[in-house]
């Protein structure tokens, strides 16, 4: 197909979406022989050593390749005053459906990563029950459970979004607390039904087994709603890196209540403002008051590809594509612009959708060499619609560094650098 | 709830699926005192070691629990005769919802698996095309691309149940070469479009980079439907035992024609006969001819939970559990039956559910400590139903050991011992 038959869906080189699948992208192959086989001795094509023996057999448990090493989660420096706190990053741009394997799937921790061996863990339920229970790993496995896929993000994801001057960041360092798995566990529901919900209980207080103690409060009827005790991620047992043998999974919300290495939830009539709910995830106003228990995450979308320190290496066609998600639904529509905003078009979702889940999005466009701004915003099957950073600076002031969802911009220059900016 | 409240749904003990979630499961749990927390000095719980003190923190690319390390494929002796061949098969007794961890990923190779620098490695489409081109890596990540979750099961999955005696086998080692994923990939009509297809072409050839050099022929016209050029797995780039870099997707047909490490696509007018589909992968009829060029997988399911060689250690309430799929379209319905098929109760579907993917089924049931045969029958949208062993048995005869897709039956008796039979 050649490029003049291309309908364009908005200024500055985007293809409407439909064009997506059929799209000849002139010149990327090399065109050749018919009798160019890779088993051919004698052509231009040497038969690889990898062809010429056999390889090694199946395994037990398999590793990636050689040749994949570099796709890494980033993290900071260790911290001595903050031992195995910190987090780690989702290489955003080098993967690509929605799923996250399991070794990638971001991480935060408050006290680094205890290594619980689960006969010896516990879950206690207690307080403002009829009967408290303790549970061992072993007798939770023969509950009933719920498979569900869901997306995680950190309140802190994006929060470098509301400094002075734009960071020289890319998809993974600046959004990159944000992943997306199929977790299967327990509803919650089911085990604070078997303790017996007393009727003066308002909130559960869930405090992990790390060696922070961490603990968040979180509403009674919302830990009655679509809340799991998570017991496998991706089909095996949870990461420990993500609370191994069993964590809270609040789907939609700041992952930091779905709180990791769960060891106790105790019923109360209002929220234990914990240390880690005070000293963090509160979000300070314009007016200094801070809102607290601001769970759900906002409707948001991240382009990742082309992103941050990401270079064109020439003018002509580009799969522009990327993430959304909501806390509160599911994902409706993406459009995507190319000139900062100006125009819209509507991109092609090309994944598994479901409510609180990663979607992919897509759309193809045509760099033509020129300066350009690229930006994504989505729409839930609510209606909440992704605002602009200004406008949810204008809202909310930038105090706190939590919650940010808004429209980011890449800037393409003449170069094909790609850099975030504000715009 | 007490279990005089359970509303039966089938014989020997089924309970309706409505009471999956609300259901307490009185005795599992320990009563306690309300004081009993984990953090607690000086009662029965004490501190666990790893609370006491930070673990590590964050990392790059996460691993498992030490604590879960029991969980792997499992494989048969190295054979010296057919070095790097064999198969290796998921552990689906230990292993939940339906996302098969890239890890645990059944295996199948014909000649072990090569180390690809996906560098040096070369895609070749030519045949029957108006031009002939070849398709390197970095290239081939620029191209349109779409994300499915789609299961993957070898033609041999569960052939040793068309044995005279059943075997004393578990899930894994009879049902094991069936996974599923999120495969992305760019569709293969996107290529082949790009080469031109000739009127004359009818199929396409594809061989694989292996030292087997793996080939499979397949109809065009299957080839420009859902097939993808698969480069991601999970989110993250095909495993090397997947075909790093990059394998044939061919959603819901038998793993084989979805050739890994894939280096070249003729279009021919007619089948190339490989070897590997004339030695292998016929299917070997009652009067002795052999029926070709079979693909779609049949619909199937399989109780993981109880499933062969577990043992019920006490009577009383049991999640009983598994999985189902179909080649042709999504699962609409899984009834289980716990008398060998005389009643049968409808299961709840209690996970994602797509085109050619995997469903995970639920189900209580209460063992009172009799003799059992547990069976599963899927039926999908299409209204296929899954056979009986027998009647697949009476309409093909068991000379051929591919797509056995009939009705497993696990026995369990008055000592909770479960084995495979034939009922």
């Amino acid at each position: 197909m050649s490029e003049q038959k291309l309908e364009i869906a908005a200024g500055n080189g985007l293809i409407n979406r439909r064009h997506l699948l059929g799209l000849g992208l002139t010149g990327m192959a090399t065109a050749v022989a018919n009798s160019a086989l890779a088993a051919d001795a004698g052509l231009t094509l040497k038969i690889p050593d990898w062809s010429r023996q056999p390889g090694p057999g199946a395994s037990g448990y398999g590793s990636r390749s050689s040749f994949s090493e570099h796709i890494q989660r980033a993290s900071g420096a260790p911290n001595p005053l903050y031992p195995g706190g910190g987090a780690s990053r989702s290489p955003l741009h080098q993967l690509q459906g929605t799923i996250t394997p399991n070794s990638l799937h971001f991480e935060r921790h408050h006290s680094g990563i205890p290594n619980i061996d689960p006969s010896q863990h516990k879950l206690v339920i207690n307080g403002l029950v009829r009967q408290p229970l303790l549970f061992n790993y072993e007798d939770l496995l023969k509950y009933p459970m719920v498979s569900k896929i869901y997306f995680l993000e950190c309140s802190g994801n994006s929060g470098s979004l509301l400094a002075a001057n734009a960071a020289n960041g890319s998809a993974q360092s600046l959004h990159g607390l944000v992943s997306c798995a199929e977790w299967t566990g327990i509803p919650l529901s089911t085990l604070l039904d078997e303790a017996g919900v007393e009727p003066s209980a308002q909130w559960i207080n869930a405090v992990g087994a790390d060696a922070a103690s961490m603990g968040r409060s979180i509403p009674l009827n919302r830990a009655m709603d679509d809340v799991l005790l998570a017991l496998y991620q991706n089909g095996e047992p949870v990461r420990p890196e993500q609370g191994y043998p069993m964590r809270l999974f609040v789907p939609g919300c700041e992952g930091n209540i779905s709180v990791k290495w769960l060891t106790q939830i105790k019923l109360t009539e209002g929220p234990s403002q914990f240390r880690d709910e005070t000293s963090k995830y509160t979000d300070t106003q314009l007016d200094r008051s801070s809102l607290q228990f601001t769970y759900p995450m906002g409707i948001k979308s991240v382009i990742t590809s082309p992103s941050g320190q990401m270079a064109l290496n020439r003018q002509g066609l580009y799969q522009l594509t990327g993430i959304a998600w909501s806390g509160r639904g599911s994902i409706r529509r993406v459009e995507v612009s190319a000139d900062g905003g100006r125009s819209w078009a509507d991109a092609m979702i090309e994944s598994h959708q479901s409510e609180k889940a990663l979607a992919r999005f897509r759309i193809p466009w045509q760099w033509s060499g020129g300066n350009a701004i690229l930006q994504s915003r989505a729409t839930d099957n609510l209606g909440n619609v992704q605002p602009t950073r200004a406008s949810l600076l204008a809202e909310r002031g930038n105090i706190s560094t939590y919650h940010f969802h808004g429209i980011q911009s890449w800037a393409v220059n003449t170069a094909g650098e790609v850099t975030n900016v504000y715009a």
